[in-house]
């Protein structure tokens, strides 16, 4: 049953309301899944709801991954595209449509298979908790149904063109897709982010059930997910207690020696991953003053300028604000072959934002799970990935601010907000342990490195730089 | 307890004894996995065990993957290195090196490690079915023993060589391949392919422990897999009796202009293949007299002579006959970007194999399964896969015979066995509807083309070889 002219009227003048408002409030975002079978009218619906909506806020994406998004890690493409709180994404086939087509086709196994839902479920449980609202509709159509369907719109002048191999391809694998979407359709029907299985009859039903799906997510409050328990802490783990300085002072000429040995064998691994297409991510974390920035200029003097990055984390951006907190790290990553290095981090999440009150408990908790799935996704793709925390003493980092206070080109680089950070000493001593001890993951361990003595402390860098890229170079294809 | 000189004398000489009958008698090969931890004298006991065997039959196989390994699909840089018949093949590490690391590092989910191990049971029970006695040792050592290995021999100044980087790395995620690698023993230890687990202990203990093994290898009857039930029949797999020719007769001017427009694409399409590393593989089968030299030269023309390569399979050569029936069509596979054409395929063991008694009932039965395996793998690598049935009635067929019979440029297409196999009409149908059926799988499916319009037919494959190019192109990555 069509809807009436009346009824049409009112209740797209409601859901722009409900649109203009949450563009308003910029609380929350939505992001809409459209799925199905093929000829299911999913364009004719996306279509017809851009033209109700507001469409300097709405977003349609489908996706046919581009050279960049080969080029990166498999999410990379998904958070690139990620609307704004406020606005609202709408992503036929969404981040099911690869999963679903590469098993249909045997690109990828069962086990696969299930591994790739189950990093759909992780990104969706982050997203509700960023205050994401998440729609998956399913458009379900028997083979008879389509097949019909297909024949009437080949068969008529004004549709025709909409019909291509593609179609009846997937029709011919109506039973394979079938099949494989009760799994994914099963395994991630999540209470924060359910699927609605619609039977496609008409594109006016399809165009009302929807509009009440918004409508409803508009408006009312968002299931939250449970907090899961935090992931288990790993034994062996490096802590700062049990870090001590035993490195022994090393003459100049030495120092010289061995960093130049350590550059020249950086400059050659480097080389053979950018032939091998592998990308590298070093991230830096540390005391202030503990000489993150010297660590950071010793590894990039032995690259190439064309094919490395630095970023240096200050506070979000007014767009990075509006983003789930990862968004800002996904687009900083390198393309295949390139190493993109951080001075600081997304371990800022658990050190400065959880000392100084930037993020709730029960954000910044969840975080280093969160940050655990980021980098096992960079793995998952090949990249290299390495983690430095460079620790200090209280006493060094007291000897280092007052030198630098003394040193006229050395004075930029201390501020206020160091000696804030210096009284809150102990609760980042906290912060810094459980940060170790939460996200020291085989694939991905922390090194830390006590900076005491600073020429060690940057060799131990640059060593440990190319034991990683010799590893990474010698496993896998 | 070492061996005295007069135990391990008799020992030597049992063993050497028993490898000599194998490669006399060339009834079956022997592989021996060796794995493990690090610092469990693997490299010694190799090299120990190939001073005492016969050097000659014996290959040693510690894989690293070379750049054509990487190029081709998975398994192909274990089929090239398979042992003939009557020899021994020693693999470091074997196929499970790559599966356990990649695993332990986190390139690879759950789920994928799964996956793996399943190819393995598959590789394994294909191997024992085909003869290769397949014995796998697991070194075991812990933590702390393997660190004092380390120690000792980095101190020893003869064995200090032999530790590098890796073996630290090894020993830093000794708990992590504990873990992993008690899964892996658990999944793939078969009845027909068992592991053995040796505590590292003494290098003479673990000679001895591994002679005995290779002996009652050579010497015992082995067990033999059970035969796993067939494959489900796919329901709508083509089939010779559905099969009706209403294909119109096509003139030939508007036959070239086709023929021009496929070809064109054709060539286009697989510029982009080779652009992104997709390989091709395509199989043609048919009866006698169907075609399948016209269909084929028809697609090469479209190509560039420096990037495909037609294999008409005959007769495997001797070399061929002592390796599993799989590893003539193994080596034959294209390096990615590159297309490779086989004028009848590996088809051959359930078609001709079958009807002419060549091979035994199990083993042509097995073969649905494993040429299932064999293509699903090609598929996983991301090739694309077509598969052609060039049909024709028999009335059709006995009119091209007589025609080739009569014109003096094609009687030499014709031969006596043409006229045997034509006699067997009936079986073929039914091994040829029996194929169609076991092995017209989603990711794989058949494409059976009646020729008996010939014009009709080439335009068919073309189209559909375009269609399986530009399919493969749009998805995945």
């Amino acid at each position: 049953m069509p809807m009436t002219d009346q009824e049409e009227k009112a209740r797209r003048y409601e859901l722009l309301k409900a649109q203009l408002a949450m563009a308003k409030h910029q609380d929350k975002s939505v992001v809409l899944v459209v799925a199905g079978h093929a000829a299911t009218y999913k364009s004719l619906l996306v279509n017809q709801l851009n033209h109700w909506l507001e469409n300097r806020q709405t977003e349609v994406h489908a996706l046919a991954p581009s050279e960049e998004d080969r080029l990166r890690p498999y999410w990379w493409r998904y958070w690139r595209r990620l609307p704004a709180r406020g606005r609202l994404g709408v992503f036929i086939h969404g981040w099911y449509g690869d999963a679903l087509f590469a098993r249909v086709e045997h690109r990828i196994q069962a086990g696969a298979f299930y591994d790739r839902l189950k990093e759909i479920n992780a990104f969706e449980t982050m997203l509700a908790n960023e205050g994401v609202v998440v729609i998956k509709v399913w458009l379900d159509i028997d083979a008879a149904q389509q097949a019909k369907r297909l024949h009437e719109m080949k068969a008529d002048p004004a549709q025709a063109w909409q019909i291509n191999e593609r179609h009846w391809q997937r029709h011919a694998q109506h039973s394979a897709i079938q099949y494989h979407a009760q799994t994914l359709l099963e395994e991630t029907h999540l209470p924060h982010a359910p699927w609605h299985c619609i039977v496609s009859e008409s594109p006016g039903k399809q165009l009302r059930d929807i509009t009440v799906l918004l409508q409803n997510a508009l408006t009312q409050p968002t299931t939250l997910p449970t907090q899961p328990e935090l992931n288990r802490a790993q034994t062996n783990a490096p802590s700062l207690n049990r870090s001590k300085n035993d490195d022994e002072k090393l003459s100049k000429s030495d120092y010289l020696a061995a960093l130049n040995l350590a550059q020249a064998r950086i400059a050659y691994n480097h080389r053979r991953c950018l032939e091998r297409g592998i990308p590298v991510v070093l991230a830096f974390e540390g005391h202030d003053a503990a000489g993150k920035g010297g660590s950071i200029h010793r590894v990039t003097s032995a690259l190439d300028a064309r094919f490395y990055r630095v970023h240096s984390i200050v506070a979000p951006s007014d767009e990075e604000r509006l983003h789930p907190w990862l968004w800002r790290f996904w687009r900083r990553l390198p393309r295949d072959g390139r190493v993109t290095i951080f001075d600081r981090t997304w371990y800022g999440r658990v050190l400065v934002e959880r000392v100084e009150g930037l993020a709730e408990e029960q954000d910044w908790q969840r975080a280093y799970r969160e940050i655990n799935y980021f980098e096992a996704q960079l793995l998952t793709h090949g990249a290299v990935v390495g983690k430095f925390f460079l620790a200090i003493s209280k006493e060094k980092q007291l000897q280092r601010f007052k030198a630098r206070a003394n040193t006229p080109h050395k004075q930029h680089k201390l501020n206020d907000e160091d000696w804030r950070n210096r009284k809150n000493w102990d609760e980042y001593q906290c912060a810094i342990n459980d940060m170790l001890m939460h996200t020291h993951t085989p694939g991905a361990p922390w090194h830390l490195i006590n900076t005491d003595e600073k020429r060690c402390a940057r060799l131990a860098v640059l060593n440990h730089v190319n034991r990683l890229l010799a590893n990474r170079l010698e496993n896998g294809s």
